[in-house]
């Protein structure tokens, strides 16, 4: 069965976007437009009750939260090599790295454009967006001397982890977080962007709707 | 080799303390006093350069994030059954779950006590302090009608996640949140809290230093 993938522009979506067309996943991506506010929509709610993107449509169900889904599709299409499957360790580094972005890096970014789901008061949202270049800046500092391998993400071999940091090193600039300090995730952003399969999704993303 | 956990009282350390007790795992478990500043000791930040806990020391070395912390330990003591190995789709789900609770539950939660990780002003810290009731409140109204399966996290078996969840439906009160709102999580945390390996890891934890 087709997978059907629900995703939006400039969201962490595109990590999972990325790696199905790089595991060749027969799968449908269905844009979910935010500054419409399609995510709170009755039909979409019925999709995933998190009004939130990405979701993954199966035959099972309904797949949410982007750690999940980059496993999940790396074990369903094995042949693609895109996780150390055959190795806890390995394994359970991929899931950290992945846990990281998602819980703190994400996070981080998230108090720039969406404050009010932690505060009310205005002045609180507008100390939330002054902060972001420092904790999203604090966050890469981090990857940058410790969690990135190199020149791949895990190391030597390319995996769905070097999608998700793709994602979201692209945000730093709009984060306002200088990439020149991370010499090692800028060169590795550089290095996906001239990808072919990630130029198609960026086109496909990017595309006047 | 004997494993070593970092874990500070309070803290999301629990769900891994807990499990590693289940699985009947050799292990060693290190308190690190969060309120006395050892996890920012030049001691501790060279085992874990994020300065926080958890932190799983191994043979291969250390493994941090809860979510990626709780499936390693179940694969690598498989006999004890605490996650769903043999099934793709039910382990997505495990890993969803976990996710969730990683990135939306326990970032709400953190907003009361933590405040300054996302903003300096001392007016939007106590906005933030504020709304906690609130979005920890949204989070286990998602997870009380669509998340739980019943009775367990997962269904008719017990999986981490349920270690996962009782660590965090346990902050509820703290956290200005009626857990009588939530009676199927308030079951199962009661439920929970009169297991043998859980009283012993909770006797442990909370123990006079």
């Amino acid at each position: 069965m087709s997978l059907t993938l629900y995703w939006s522009r400039g969201s962490c979506a595109l990590a999972s976007h990325l790696l199905l067309e790089q595991v060749g996943a027969p799968y449908e991506a269905v844009r979910v437009d935010l500054a419409a506010g399609m995510q709170r929509s009755p039909e979409y709610l019925k999709v995933n009750p998190k009004g939130r993107v990405p979701a993954l449509v199966t035959e099972h169900g309904i797949l949410t939260e982007t750690p999940a889904i980059l496993q999940y599709v790396c074990q369903r299409f094995p042949a693609a090599g895109m996780a150390p499957l055959d190795d806890p360790w390995a394994l359970a580094q991929f899931n950290a790295f992945n846990s990281y972005l998602c819980s703190t890096v994400h996070v981080a970014h998230a108090h720039r454009l969406r404050g009010t789901r932690w505060a009310d008061d205005p002045v609180a949202i507008e100390a939330m967006k002054k902060k972001v270049p420092q904790s999203v800046g604090d966050a890469f500092a981090l990857i940058e001397r410790e969690l990135f391998a190199g020149p791949w993400v895990l190391g030597a071999r390319k995996s769905a982890c070097d999608f998700y940091l793709f994602t979201m090193s692209g945000w730093m600039e709009s984060d306002g977080v200088d990439p020149k300090q991370f010499p090692r995730v800028l060169e590795h952003r550089d290095r996906l962007a001239a990808d072919l399969v990630v130029a198609k999704v960026l086109a496909i993303e990017n595309a006047k709707a």
